[in-house]
């Protein structure tokens, strides 16, 4: 089971991934975290290059280099790790660059979707939790600003009608959470979502 | 006008590319000379992650990685660089990827293609000069060798094979250049090429 955490920056997306694998955990399921951009050797090295605040880039590369570090995780993680039966939970996947890249940026969903076929191929999220949250809220959470946290906020405005449109869209994948309350009434929704889908799914 | 190189590595790019770039600069032409991956800030980093020797990667990633290069350096440098009436030289394009990443790797010549869609857009060579050599012989002259020239015979004498099936598929973009002969007697036919190419293009 491939389960995805996705919302904008500040949302809350690693503390609710943290609480929900211990929760995982104890079921005695193998469970793998992985987030993206990142999580094998090279995907890393292309994490520095993307939040690193003085590369500039254009939308075009910054989409490129996602996919890149995506192509090396769903192949050298994700894949195998689902086939030996692990639940894998990946802080954000291909949902983000469709709303960064493709609405933010404005590159277009169908090109970024496009883009990104031969990083992906047919793997598709079992479950994506969204966690949906004012841009001003999300903010005011951001201690260390990396590069993209430093985006304006009609950026993170669009990125975050970009995530409810795709929503909208796929309603039987993507649950939508609202993410701006305390982390314990968040996690309960998160649980329940979760619950249903492992029983869907495992039990 | 835009004129790439393309050949196997130790094919003699580098060398014509300074030779025929010192001629065309006689000629009181502006001339931008750019390599693949590279010629940006964020593409020569991901020049330094591609060319690692300890970089182990997926050909999906690599493939990525040389698109990411690729769409920064041309809308930062190639296309402005055209507009204001540039002759542009770079030592490499995207033939490379066909032939290295589709036939070489077996990603296939399509899907690299499409890959690269949104790297290149409507962007074509005017001319590419294809130095052909025997990989044995291209394998002789290198000294410093990196990641990709630790490659296998094999491999080369794939994408050697693959270079000549593009040329003979646009033999009037793509001029094969028998580049197994000194650098004098290569430049000879490189020089005769470029001359017939901006003569009608710019003359």
């Amino acid at each position: 089971m491939f389960i995805t955490f996705e919302g904008i920056d500040g949302c809350g997306k690693t503390t609710q991934i943290r609480l929900i694998s211990d929760f995982i955990k104890n079921l005695k399921y193998g469970i793998i975290l992985v987030r993206e951009p990142g999580s094998t050797p090279i995907s890393e090295k292309i994490r520095q290059l993307l939040l690193e605040k003085d590369n500039v880039m254009s939308p075009e590369a910054e989409a490129y280099l996602y996919a890149a570090s995506r192509a090396e995780l769903v192949k050298k993680v994700i894949r195998p790790a689902l086939k030996e039966g692990n639940i894998v939970i990946c802080d954000r996947f291909l949902d983000s660059s469709l709303v960064y890249q493709g609405i933010g940026r404005g590159l277009g969903l169908q090109a970024v979707y496009e883009l990104n076929a031969m990083a992906v191929g047919e793997l598709k999220p079992d479950l994506t939790v969204l966690l949906d949250i004012d841009p001003i809220v999300a903010r005011s959470r951001l201690k260390g600003r990396d590069r993209l946290e430093n985006e304006q906020l009609d950026f993170y405005n669009k990125v975050r009608e970009g995530y409810l449109y795709l929503a909208r869209r796929e309603p039987e994948r993507i649950k939508v959470v609202d993410g701006g309350r305390g982390v314990k009434e968040v996690f309960e929704d998160v649980l329940s979502i979760i619950k249903k889908s492992i029983g869907r799914e495992l039990l």
